[in-house]
């Protein structure tokens, strides 16, 4: 085993694009309100109004699918000075239904990773959204047998880390989180001591998107199945 | 102290409706929807139209807030046969908004009754509803100083309950929940053999309203202080 994760007794593991598709649903979301935008703005103008719109809620909405579908009808209505019909309001609520019923798409390698982890550490699955869309796309995953608590947070940030390994009684330095985004899953954890490994997705909302100084190092995997070395 | 409580450690309490005030904004949400929808029905058929698609709904939105203006976009297309203007689309979202924000009214005794048992037991918050508007709830009551542990369920239903005593290894004889709902917070906690301690609030949701068979015996307070004397 490398010696940096020798101390580590429990794994958390990010959600959506970490160990299955999530973000790319979000992105096919935009993409057709900016077709239903179309008559009134550039796809461009579009996105850019909907991601104000989107980070104004944020602090009242949240993360998840239906702050998203919120947002939009809001947008739909500014950008549109009050004037698109209520069928395309039937298909911003039609879009998010969309997205809630899509099937799960789990990641390369995701399965033998959780498998081969679970009987030697206490795996958590830890994940922002709604909490409701969370547990179905993980009842769907069937990775439910390989995760031992699942918890939801709000943010995640240094506190949320902070109170959640306090709650379950884990120490800093036994923990190590997985994950897709460094602002999320990897420098908070950095601040508070625990080890982190970064697993990039091939998309990214721009929200959660960040510049790194060169002097912050964190280790990056192209391959979850990678980790199995890095513990071994 | 009561016979019946002297193994109890740890008590969960309930948040809306038991701890401050919440089902009244739902009500008044309901209210100013029916009267933008009296051009179409009368309130009686709106609030019964409401429901239905709020039902139908349950399984993919959850409780809270944002699915509440979700399916009252959703009712309102209906209603009018998509012939609402889109003013009224934009109160919906407002009354949505409106709620979000409203201050927090803690219900009688509540603080005195926290800060008592604090410092004796393990105190949970344990509700159902969007993470973030209950963590707004919290912060905004006052309250957080007097509760160790934070827990928002996407249901509460045997399992629900189950694995969150689970989880924090908790014994089922030494748990304890409070709150209003009997179909949430008194007979799932009867089934699991945990105690449970009723509050009545004087208005609740249809949808969390049950019979109970005159077999099944619970115990019921009007008054949150009372607890003190059970529990002394």
């Amino acid at each position: 085993m490398n010696h940096d994760y020798k101390n580590i007794k429990v794994i958390g593991f990010d959600a959506d694009d970490t160990l299955w598709v999530n973000e790319t649903f979000f992105r096919e979301g935009e993409h057709r309100f900016a077709e239903l935008m179309a008559p009134y703005e550039t796809e461009n103008k579009v996105l850019q109004e909907l991601l104000r719109v989107e980070l104004d809620n944020l602090p009242i909405y949240g993360y998840g699918i239906k702050g998203f579908v919120l947002s939009m009808m809001e947008c739909a209505l500014e950008l549109s000075n009050k004037q698109i019909g209520l069928d395309t309001i039937d298909d911003i609520l039609q879009i998010g239904k969309t997205m809630l019923h899509k099937p799960v798409e789990l990641l390369d390698g995701v399965e033998e990773v959780l498998s081969i982890l679970e009987p030697k550490y206490r795996v958590l699955l830890l994940t922002k959204g709604d909490l409701l869309d969370q547990e179905r796309k993980l009842e769907k995953s069937g990775l439910s047998k390989y995760i031992h608590h699942v918890e939801v947070l709000s943010e995640k940030k240094e506190k949320n880390y902070q109170d959640l390994l306090d709650n379950l009684e884990i120490k800093n330095e036994e923990f190590l989180m997985v994950g897709n985004s460094l602002k999320s899953d990897v420098l908070p954890i950095i601040n508070i001591g625990s080890k982190s490994i970064h697993i990039p997705f091939h998309t990214t909302w721009i929200y959660e998107e960040i510049e790194i100084d060169d002097k912050t190092s964190y280790q990056s995997l192209s391959d979850i199945k990678q980790i199995l070395k890095l513990l071994d």
